[in-house]
């Protein structure tokens, strides 16, 4: 890995115990403060999508957020949020998945993509899995046809990849 | 206004009663899709702030993210998050809220900023103004000195700006 994204990738804060104990937290913020490590995480990410014709970034609430748009921006496409229930005001798609204990649902506008679209589906990071699994089951809804799957951190130990079952092409910039 | 500037505005779409029976809810998804309306508003923004010397946005979970990145990306500053109770695994400072029925609380890493930074904070909506003054007394807490504020929406008709009580410069790119 080039030495300014090692930089960056151990600029990311272990936190021991949380949420709960057991867990260690990589906690991205210590990164983002710092300009030129998110310069670095910009610019990395905006030469490997730059040529796939990318119209339409999908960020994951909430912290899909934080690099989705600057990605839009950057890849000169428009940016979309797939969220949390009750909080789109128009008409969506959504899906259900399971957490650890019962389950959750996300939601994007029905309006929001096209078969048209190119898509660079990104969240901060990929864990179990379901999430995502969920995420790329919406684009289907949506109709899109051809998308790519970014996430800033992966944790490979949890294999939440293999729950992913897309044809799409995944990548994590870093891996723990 | 300049032409592109409005045509940005008219993209902000109007959902009735949401979330609530009798709230006008104002979309910006529908301009956020958009990459012309997207470079549009960053653009804007970056002439607004560039010469200000801003060192940190900080962005107000979750939509304040949208578009605290990338400026903060196009400023060379680091970005910050401002979040809810259970979402930071570090060392916090804290502000309560209240809301219509009961009371919120928002949260900032302890070590996110120092005396020396200046801080642009964002958010996309000035409503009522009381998570904006919660987020004002925050960065006092973190012993920020100079902070320029901005909402890419002002509903002005709510009076939210009274509330803020701040020395800082309070500016919204879109009023209604």
């Amino acid at each position: 890995m080039e030495a300014r994204l090692q930089e960056a990738k151990d600029s990311i804060r272990d936190v021991i115990d949380f949420p709960k104990e057991g867990i260690v937290f990589k906690d991205i913020t210590t990164m983002l403060k710092d300009e030129k490590h998110l310069a670095t995480l910009v610019e990395t990410l905006y030469e490997q999508y730059k040529d796939k014709g990318i119209t339409k970034v999908v960020g994951l609430e909430s912290r899909g957020f934080i690099l989705g748009t600057v990605l839009a921006y950057k890849l000169n496409a428009g940016f979309v949020p797939i969220r949390k229930p009750g909080k789109l005001p128009a008409a969506t798609y959504s899906e259900k998945y399971t957490l650890e204990y019962g389950e959750d649902e996300i939601h994007i506008h029905q309006d929001a993509l096209t078969e048209d679209d190119v898509v660079l589906l990104h969240d901060d990071l990929l864990a179990t899995g379901g999430t995502a699994a969920a995420s790329i089951k919406l684009l289907a809804k949506c109709g899109v046809n051809k998308a790519f799957v970014n996430f800033l951190v992966e944790l490979d130990f949890l294999k939440g990849r293999d729950k992913l079952n897309t044809e799409f092409k995944v990548d994590s910039l870093f891996h723990f």
